[in-house]
């Protein structure tokens, strides 16, 4: 019980149930939220985003106040025992905001460069996804893989995008996935798609630029749950997020790399 | 009580509800089920969609056996009532056999040429969206609206695709909805992406190429609920299908018509 990661997973666990609960109480009562435009209309905050990073920054503080905090709303917070907890208290604003199931709250748990351990934990259905780096993969309690069976053909792939991607290359990745004979998904939260791909519900995942607090989690998933990503971003400024079920790799990647390049994918 | 489309809609409210929950059962255990390939693996029927279905005919025929039936799995039954009941016992089989939640029964109640009663059943919500021409629509026991803030610039728009449709304008859509400033939005289930626009949650929705039992629900829920649609296809072969709040319309159509046409959009 004296393992640094395996103490902190159990409190990431608990701090993410905790957040979502608190979340899901908001959302059934997001009519009297009060909403406040952040960059553009579909990138709100609201007052249950802030709520839930405070409620895990405070856990985490009272456990481990030497570790560093980086979360999407109330920014770094430095340390110095080499652990930094990266927070995405809602992932899905525009979902949970329109009244859509699709949000979770996410917590990343980062050991000098490398991701040891993740949280997504998704209140409306009561499904926590997480991983230990090298210890496996689970959905509740249970092992979870990617589906070896799912091909670019015969599996829903998830493309994400926002108003920091290019349009072109959106839709010319779109275009290229069908022309391979795939069918795109997007739900609004980038962390639940790629937890869904360790989970074999999805083939796979790729969004041009995502932010680390989006898709540390993920990545550690998809790779303990059998998949490949490329590496996540971990510099705040994001980069670019691929993560697939083994057997949708090559035919994703190539779909990818054909499209009109992203004139912004310098951030990757 | 003697208003014959009261009756069927009271009729197909029971019949999707207790459609869903045998769909449910289903899901749960949908490991288990035998799946067959139908047109290719994306397009694929299980047995839960023929039992659905089935139970569905069964209780109509008890009920109204002069009334005629189109149903996705089992073709068309003629009568002589002047009511058309158009059946999807599934749709959304690709989310409901990769465990994801977004898969819904659909019953559209067709008097002449006109769609007078709609019933869209989210089994794993609890969630029953449903219209009658002329009087409203309700999710669940309360009435729905389209949101009348929601614009392309605030709000998710989702588009649907099959491999009946075009990739290059798939895309196209796709590339022209980010440069007007919208975000994509696709979760598997037309009915409940269309049911999602009556109920305020989406912009709206736009498709290529449905089928009448896909569509034919949701167009009168929008109708009811305050918003937009082109006229939606009562012909079996199909057709285009779009259906929107208010405040999206002019800018989702201008962004339909200046995609790369779609070649096969005579079926309109």
């Amino acid at each position: 019980m004296t393992d640094p990661i395996q103490l902190r997973f159990d409190l990431a666990r608990q701090l993410a149930t905790s957040g979502g609960a608190l979340a899901l109480s908001h959302f059934q009562n997001r009519d009297r939220l009060v909403i406040e435009a952040k960059a553009n209309p579909h990138d709100i905050v609201s007052r249950a985003d802030r709520e839930v990073e405070d409620l895990i920054r405070a856990g985490i503080a009272a456990s481990f106040p030497q570790d560093a905090i980086l979360g999407e709303e109330g920014g770094a917070q430095t340390g110095d025992s080499g652990f930094l907890w990266v927070i995405d208290p809602i992932d899905g604003t525009s979902p949970f905001l329109a009244g859509l199931p699709h949000w979770c709250v996410i917590i990343a748990l980062v050991q000098g460069s490398e991701t040891v351990a993740a949280v997504t934990a998704h209140p409306l259905s009561g499904e926590v996804f997480t991983a230990i780096k090298g210890r496996g993969a689970w959905l509740n309690d249970a092992p979870m893989r990617c589906d070896p069976a799912h091909r670019i053909t015969n599996s829903l792939v998830a493309i994400g995008a926002s108003h920091r991607t290019d349009a072109a290359h959106v839709g010319g990745v779109i275009t290229g996935l069908m022309q391979a004979g795939g069918i795109f998904y997007r739900n609004g939260s980038g962390g639940l798609m790629l937890a869904s791909v360790a989970a074999g519900r999805l083939g796979g995942y790729y969004e041009p630029h995502m932010n680390p607090w989006d898709c540390l989690a993920g990545g550690l998933m998809i790779v303990e749950a059998g998949g490949r990503i490329l590496p996540m971003p971990t510099d705040p400024a994001g980069g670019v997020a691929l993560g697939t079920a083994p057997g949708v790799w090559d035919d994703l990647s190539a779909v990818v790399a054909k499209a009109p390049p992203d004139p912004q994918a310098r951030r990757a």
